[in-house]
């Protein structure tokens, strides 16, 4: 009795009032799913973590030991907001090496391309603003732009990227767009990769619009058969294009070090949020990035992972290819880490997903990577690079025979 | 000609329109005399750096070597966005063990206490709301709270904390007020420690007129001299209060790790903003303070952090003493790292201060730490941490000669 009328005080005290940015705001999907999945007995295809074998381990263990004696106070000490200074210089040659950066452009290291987001979007997104994804696109991204009163504008995706003709209208008819938002390479969660014809479209449609366009490229580096496409970025000669790069899937996700290639008027607005956020990204990540990157085999390390994804790709392919129904369609990759399963329209997708989960699979509903949550979907997207082969072979197997059923 | 053609098609092409929020904001002065005091031959007074012999090093060293070695993985992979888990857990007892964290509370792991100030305004704060600050307060938060379009609403300092009655009058006469924010212990940058009955009498007109209160202490465990105060969050019975900790003072500031207690609601939001701010904390960092307290002295380093500034301090305040103008009056603290000059009223202290950088001494003007930055000040600030007893000596004598001519 005295314990529910302190509970009961508790909660008649204060109901706490959120803002309006954050008040329709609900933990990602994804990361729920995450949670759940980590029941063992579960086989989770629904995650994004690199493989634990792709962590260049050995060479970073040895970095660390090395500043940690050596160096100890440039890892502990207070370090400048832009990022650490050899980072930045040695991203700059690396991002040249792709035509990214021109006269004009300026670079920040960020806590992860999660921060990319976050900081492009408070320096740019008013509330009520409109920011053009592509759908399905990443949820974490998508969320971002929505914890800031971004009103998302989706445009269909082909098989060969966005819809151009869709884009093109939605651009006629909004005029409170601020960027559109791109993965043009191995999209999460689709696996699409958008065409060179459709790159150039993409960037004379922003030029056109003046509107600046956001290219996400976590994937890039890991493409396992035909040729590299350019970047849009690379294209930039009127200062349109923000990229942002990581780390995260070629050394490690848990050292949270991404960066942001832009003109410099918006890097310096970034930089002055990034004060007022994390003041600076933790520098014993920057320094082993930094070292890794010029004193370590960096490119060795990408062919590696580009073969071991490879190998699961093709295999998680094959069990697809061998267990599910023909009623249900998947995209045959060329690299990244996903692939979009799509089931026939008379298919229940949730319910679907839900029944997986009952019968100890884990795949991410379609619905969660849409602009618009309550659109219908058919849709659910499974990873490769975090499970087994042992659980891919048994995870599929059961997917399959779901599908059967159908 | 071609060059200033290029320069110009490029400024012409496109002014980049920034959001509201961000418009107004300029880099933290305290950032930019951080870059100026860079010059060799200046003496910075200016920063808030631990001083570099404050780092656990060897044993952060030691943890670090034995964490890449043993479970690289762990370090190396993604984790969850309310921090790691053990050191949670530890943070939880510790905070305990200071009265903090009552039934109803969570507790969310940060990159740095910056992103506490972050998180919180993100969360609650809409534009055109207001948040009641000490002024003068810590400029890193101020401008955090205006990133925001938060609306600033100083109240005056007297030598024992907030100046009660005008607290009280503000909280009266406006109904925007989110937030009261206060660094109660060892103030940044006055220097001034709230008394125990001014921080009872905040809590009862925080309860009275339903405002919440954010409680900075970065620098609580840093006292030199007296009696330790409870925080206030220690009298927290209706979920009013949150705390923001750090480790940047006492284990490492480079690390970037700080927390937050505060009601299970508000943490909630604040988490699903950190999913789309960074995802999660560098979580090599949240192992290496999780082990260092639990299975290393932390309590020790604690003492030899508090002997270290001790001596610090005492020394400070002897040459300030020795050399000042009696024209000029400063704070005799008890703790933290910082020192508040009071010139004379009718000096002009913006060209003091610029003729103090001129003869190579660098102190931070009041101006930077006001709510209103057009205010007239008389103060600057002095840190003692950072620069060598040398540099403190030889700072201190030009300070002192400048002030003998006023």
């Amino acid at each position: 009795m005295i314990l529910y009328i302190i509970i009961f005080r508790k909660r008649d005290f204060m109901d706490y009032i959120f803002s309006n940015r954050v008040s329709g705001l609900k933990p990602s999907a994804i990361r729920e799913i995450f949670k759940y999945a980590a029941d063992p007995t579960v086989v989770s295809l629904s995650a994004g973590n690199p493989a634990p074998d792709a962590f260049p381990a050995k060479a970073l263990e040895e970095i660390s030991a090395r500043l940690m004696r050596e160096n100890p106070t440039l890892a502990l000490q207070y370090s400048i907001t832009e990022g650490y200074t050899p980072l930045r210089e040695s991203l700059k040659d690396y991002m040249a090496t792709k035509g990214i950066g021109k006269e004009g452009d300026d670079l920040i290291v960020t806590s992860g391309a999660q921060q990319v987001m976050d900081l492009l979007t408070k320096s740019l997104v008013n509330e009520g603003d409109e920011v053009v994804c592509e759908a399905p696109s990443f949820i974490g991204s998508l969320n971002t732009f929505r914890s800031y009163g971004a009103k998302l504008l989706g445009v269909p995706m082909d098989a060969d990227g966005m819809n151009m003709e869709a884009l093109e209208e939605t651009l006629r008819t909004h005029d409170k767009i601020r960027f559109i938002y791109t993965i043009p390479t191995f999209q999460n969660p689709s696996g699409i990769t958008m065409s060179l014809e459709k790159r150039h479209r993409l960037y004379e449609l922003a030029k056109e619009y003046k509107v600046l366009i956001l290219e996400d490229n976590p994937y890039g580096e890991l493409r396992y058969k035909g040729e590299d496409l350019p970047t849009v970025k690379s294209f930039d000669t009127e200062g349109l294009v923000v990229y942002a790069g990581s780390f995260s899937k070629v050394i490690s996700p848990g050292m949270r070090v991404g960066w942001c290639v832009a003109p410099a008027p918006i890097i310096q607005k970034m930089t002055v949020c990034k004060q007022g956020s994390d003041v600076h990204t933790n520098i014993w990540s920057q320094v082993l990035c930094h070292e890794f990157m010029t004193k370590y085999d960096f490119e060795g390390h990408l062919r590696f992972l580009r073969e071991l994804y490879s190998k699961k790709a093709e295999y998680t392919l094959k069990l697809l290819r061998e267990n599910l129904s023909d009623k249900v369609k998947f995209t045959d990759i060329d690299g990244g880490l996903f692939i979009w399963c799509t089931l026939p329209e008379d298919v229940d997708m949730p319910a679907f997903c839900l029944d997986a989960v009952k019968n100890k699979v884990c795949v991410v509903p379609g619905t969660a990577f849409l602009t618009d949550e309550n659109e219908v979907s058919h849709d659910f997207r499974i990873n490769f690079s975090t499970p087994t082969d042992e659980q891919l072979k048994k995870g599929i197997e059961i997917l399959g025979e779901l599908t059967k059923k159908l």
